[in-house]
């Protein structure tokens, strides 16, 4: 039966990946547990849930003294090795359901359950895969997951839409409000796109911090695998609406802002907007053809108004006035990396873009709100 | 009518104080707002709820154009201020009710109440006062409000006693189940004790950072008055029980044990005491007169249990089996900053004491808890 040492760091690396998986709000027993395996040297650490599934290995680091497996309690067991000592770790299953933890002098015995009972994960059949460098796929979630539907009522909107673009990745998230759309530069070759819960997703960039990661596609899972942490993850069966005739080609104004103070004149102008958010972007051209007035302000409440003259670095086009959810247009700022934004209006009631100046592989829309 | 200049950071400072004291759960809508008043070329700003009051002062750094008053909608002038721009803030009163506050390139115009609608503040006549250095009354607040009681049942257990223990200064709380007992070390002269929510006192550490505070007594009130800051605290009128006789000579048992790594092992049997938190500490003197185990577990439960062999520096006495809430005594650990603790026990059923090695004026007293 298991019975293994390993230093106490290496083992709280491993577990906390695995744990992340695992949801206690589960009317299923062994979902609470995490499988704790050792096989052929390696000592496999598996947490699960109905949407995710993670695994991580630890390898050379250990040294076995006889092979095994048991299913455990995931949080204590996460706890536990947290808290113990640096130093060295000693895992020993007693029984089929028994396992001693051993650290300087702490000794945890914990019930757990027979390894049998841990549900069979189907990696089905991967048909397609691409490789993609950690950091990349950290950012493309970063860049869309948070644009994603809080609401149940349509459940594919709750993700990330991964598409097949002439050969090359598109992320795409929408609540229907606004969408992010984002091409990180990766070469891909599947052919359906698939939706993945923006929940599930955030827990990626904490698993792959560096490296290349290989993502392969199956029948209702995407399996994403680094070098010592594996993730499955339950892909959405709806079909994503096509967003392409979304995206307008909007050229009737066009404002160049740096990003950082634009960010900063909307946090300004969000604290009297009270609870609808709602804030009125001004250009006024009363000199024709010089824009004399570039302007935040909301209407005015019981509390008061403030009113902002936006410092812009280029203007063409015509007058407007739009209004919008200020903290959507904030967030939208947020996930652009460069120092200026360029922003194209159509029209006062027509969905708006924002784009990185210097690049056009990232794209936010956001939909105006109606005023009158 | 009010108007003046202040650097934005000088003036966030003297806001960001005031704003602490404004509960926005208030039934009357004056208390949801500061006062802002230029009088002898000092800005004041006060903000108020029914257990305490919290005035700020900017003195030599604003330029005073007109002097005058208004009360603002607290959270949102505070909000403002602080998003504006560094560099110059110019804020005027337009009419008794009306105040424009401009930075940069932003202008907010808030609707307020007249200065008048604010209720008067009654120091009362402050009777005996005393001087305490900042440091030493956010240490005194932060090892006594922790203990005090959540409950509503015994209001009074809610605040923090202080008393003058021959012409020096006590301050007490407890719960029922916990003492703890601080001497900062401040001469005294005050006749009756006083008690102040635990609630309020909370607040005092981030208002006063450095030098010396006065400390006055009056009626009903405490008066906290430091460089540029005034507190007033209600104090509480039910009388503080007589904790004299609650703490015992205990030395049936007596362990030194090293303060930081007991913290860790309480932490570590804590993972498995599950919802009751209760730990056993047993000293067992198999070897008559050789304490060879002494060990932290707790009962056996559903996932498990832990056993842990402590290593202490000294034991004295007999054996000792005893229960205890196991957050209880964490937390009484860490308001102590020796290396060292001293723990006195005086059988399985008497309230025990943590004292630091190296001072006799802090203790913390718990109630074990009988497990049969």
């Amino acid at each position: 039966m298991l019975n293994i040492k390993v230093e106490k760091q290496i083992l709280e690396g491993a577990v906390s990946k695995a744990v992340k998986a695992v949801n206690p709000r589960t009317i299923m027993p062994i979902l609470e547990g995490m499988k704790v395996e050792v096989k052929n040297n390696t000592l496999t650490l598996v947490g699960s849930d109905k949407d995710i599934s993670i695994t991580s290995k630890v390898k050379e680091e250990i040294i076995v003294s006889e092979e095994g497996g048991i299913v455990v309690p995931a949080k204590e067991f996460a706890s536990i090795v947290k808290s113990l000592p640096n130093g060295e770790v000693h895992i020993e299953v007693k029984d089929e359901t028994k396992i001693s933890i051993k650290a300087g002098k702490s000794n945890f015995n914990l019930n757990g359950m027979s390894v049998n009972e841990f549900p069979k994960i189907s990696l089905g059949d991967a048909t397609d895969s691409f490789k993609i460098e950690a950091g990349i796929l950290a950012n493309t979630i970063k860049k869309t997951a948070f644009a994603v539907s809080k609401m149940e009522t349509r459940p594919v909107l709750q993700g990330v839409n991964f598409q097949n673009n002439n050969e090359e990745l598109v992320a795409i998230a929408t609540d229907s409000h606004r969408l992010s759309k984002v091409k990180p530069g990766v070469q891909v070759s599947f052919e359906d796109n698939f939706t993945i819960p923006a929940k599930s997703l955030k827990e990626i960039p904490s698993l792959f911090k560096k490296g290349e990661v290989t993502v392969s596609k199956a029948k209702n899972n995407i399996i994403i695998e680094g070098e010592d942490t594996v993730v499955m993850l339950r892909t959405m069966t709806d079909n994503y609406p096509d967003i392409t005739r979304l995206i307008p080609n909007n050229d009737s104004t066009i404002v160049k802002i740096n990003r950082t103070s634009f960010i900063e004149s909307l946090e300004r102008a969000r604290i009297l907007a009270k609870d609808d958010k709602i804030v009125t972007f001004i250009v006024s051209d009363e000199n024709k053809g010089i824009f004399d007035t570039i302007q935040l302000k909301q209407k005015s409440t019981e509390v008061g108004v403030s009113v902002e003259d936006l410092v812009v670095n280029e203007i063409t086009g015509e007058e407007i006035s739009i209004s919008f959810n200020v903290d959507y247009v904030i967030e939208a700022l947020k996930a652009i990396d460069g120092d200026e934004v360029v922003i194209s209006f159509g029209g006062t009631l027509q969905p708006f873009t924002i784009l990185d100046t210097d690049t056009q592989n990232e794209l936010q829309l956001i939909l105006p709100v109606r005023t009158y």
